[in-house]
């Protein structure tokens, strides 16, 4: 290898900034047990969508893509509460790139960007590698990390450069109601401040209380989607980032039109044609967190950060803030996210996302057990 | 739509700075013409592949993309060149999602990136759009436009902090040998710059010239490739960095480990098998320039720029400035890139893709027909 004679000049929030991610192309289940780690539905995809996935003409992977179909889904998925056109969309090959594209639109020497800890910890990331200031608001223990609304908007100073709000919000899988939203987004117009709300898991939330609704309405205002999480397409890798087109304009200027494969394109339009696939899905989920509630409600030593109960995932906690509260889950079978990978929270802390039906019982066992304190006799009969 | 009391904080370069390129997902080929406009393979992909695509299992469109079979292909492909590990390796959707985290590695108030003048416009834009400075070693017209080593070395001074070239360059199609890349390679390191050698149309020339072979011994090379070209697979979106750990490090800390589908990483492990796919494709390719070549050797208004016999793209220029040569050839039924779309050529220059053994007649035919002024008779009959 020949010698630098000089250092390389990487920039120097890459060379000081450590990443605190839960994402990762490798998994490790344990034996014998279940996924409870990445966010996509675990019932998968709308099954319609086999048909058209083995009709698709194999030809199509040659050329560039240049499909509309998603389009087309999209303006029909949110029709009553947003009129969406091509010119209000960017499409990204997930959520995550999605985020870069948007925290590059106000990457600039002094940036501030203002987020709720914890949140979705690349969002985060993602503003410290471009060398943004993050400026983190507590979920307050104290009100069991239920969002405050007002202590937010008061953090809402006038060098605040933009800001991010993931609704529901992850890892807790609380709702934001759409009032806070736009209390947030009334004060943000008054700094000049970007809003982004990243509704990746707002399928599991009424459109209703979404914030797209507010889109004809906010010039500020920037929403990202997601195929991976609700419609079980995390494979497809699509996001999408809805906004007045002359944001989306200025994002153009950042990414090739070339994001999103002819295949995914298709099959999310597709996709965006069930959107109630997942309804019994929510009620699965609904059920199984009123059970863990149930289980919680004696003694023990976990508790349940806020959440709402048609949410895919959810937080738990342990009161010995020495436990590694994942490690313990693996241990009994189930593997989840760490709150190590998470600001606000602590290795005792872990995200669960809920599983099948069928392998509930695997993890209300675990659930149980760790609560009980029968896995820590299990480990040491002597103590 | 509510008011904006104050601006939004948009990043300077972006507001400022507008965009050139000739990616886009419209295309409009002429009625019965050809499209010589994309830089796809126009044969296609791999045959083989076809049985592997509707081999595979509809249900890994669901998770998480967690193979490797990518990573296999790529040791195998570049076996005896570069000893190609999976932490030497950073996916992205194509080559211009690979060259924003490039960029963005190197990117901070003052960065200086050094090019050519023409080359893959997409690349002076990321440079711009991320506020860095693009400064432009123009190729000689009086040299037709062939690359000139020592003009380049001259050209990197202390304060460049990274090099991007294209090899071959995109829009001329020709090969730069590696002495020349060599040079450059050493001069970067007395001054710590980062060498980018993007050969997304690399596999049309012998691998013994690749960069790729260099790999192990610069800690300042970046190398991009990219499966939409030679390969026929640019529906995939996969392109693909390889350079030293270190490097990879820093540029995971600035995307997720998704950005290629489950699908693609295994198409492209496949495809990658197949080395062999575009090498009838070539001889094709030189059949025609050289068909080109003989139609311009009489007397007449166009001129082919520098280009390799065996590489896809060329550029041909008209002897009268004022002419719009890429409406010209629309006219006469030739989708083709406008020399307008690249720094240091004008719009009498165009980029063609040569298309199918099977179309070129309507190519030549247009291209004799412009060269001999028959084009501009048929307009105007009277002049």
């Amino acid at each position: 290898m020949k010698e630098l004679k000089k250092e390389l000049k990487i920039s120097p929030s890459l060379r000081e900034q450590e990443k605190i991610s839960y994402a990762s192309d490798v998994i490790n289940v344990p034996e014998g047990g279940i996924d409870c780690n990445e966010g996509c539905n675990p019932y998968g995809f709308p099954p319609a969508l086999e048909e058209a996935m083995a009709d698709f003409d194999i030809k199509r992977f040659g050329p560039y893509p240049h499909s509309h179909a998603i389009y087309d889904g999209l303006r029909e998925y949110w029709k009553g509460y947003s009129d969406i056109e091509p010119e209000n969309v960017l499409l990204a090959d997930g959520s995550i790139s999605a985020l870069y594209v948007i925290f590059g639109l106000f990457q600039a020497p002094g940036a501030v960007v203002l987020g709720n800890a914890p949140t979705f910890s690349d969002a985060e990331m993602a503003a410290r590698m471009l060398g943004m200031e993050w400026r983190a608001v507590a979920l307050n223990p104290d009100r069991n990390y239920r969002f405050d609304p007002d202590a937010f908007v008061e953090q809402i100073t006038d060098d605040v450069t933009m800001i991010y709000i993931d609704n529901p919000n992850n890892p807790t899988g609380q709702v934001i109601n759409l009032y806070a939203i736009e209390k947030i987004l009334d004060r943000a117009l008054e700094v000049g401040a970007g809003v982004v709300i990243d509704e990746a898991y707002g399928d599991f939330m009424p459109n209703q209380n979404s914030a797209m609704t507010l889109t004809e309405e906010y010039p500020n205002l920037i929403m990202v989607r997601t195929m991976s999480k609700a419609f079980g397409l995390a494979g497809l890798r699509v996001g999408y980032i809805i906004a007045g087109k002359p944001i989306i304009r200025y994002m153009k200027k950042l990414r090739d039109p070339y994001m999103v494969s002819e295949f995914a394109r298709e099959m999310a339009g597709k996709a965006l044609m069930y959107p109630y696939h997942f309804w019994n899905n929510m009620l699965d989920f609904a059920k199984m967190k009123r059970e863990i509630r149930e289980a919680l409600k004696k003694a023990g030593h976990l508790s349940m950060a806020e959440t709402d109960d048609m949410v895919s995932i959810f937080v738990l906690y342990h009161d010995d803030p020495a436990v590694d509260l994942q490690k313990v889950f693996w241990e009994n079978k189930v593997l989840c996210v760490s709150g190590a990978d998470f600001a606000g929270m602590e290795r005792n802390f872990v995200r669960i996302r809920l599983p099948k039906m069928e392998d509930f019982p695997i993890l209300l066992e675990a659930v149980q057990r760790i609560h009980n304190g029968d896995s820590d006799k299990n480990k040491n009969p002597q103590g």
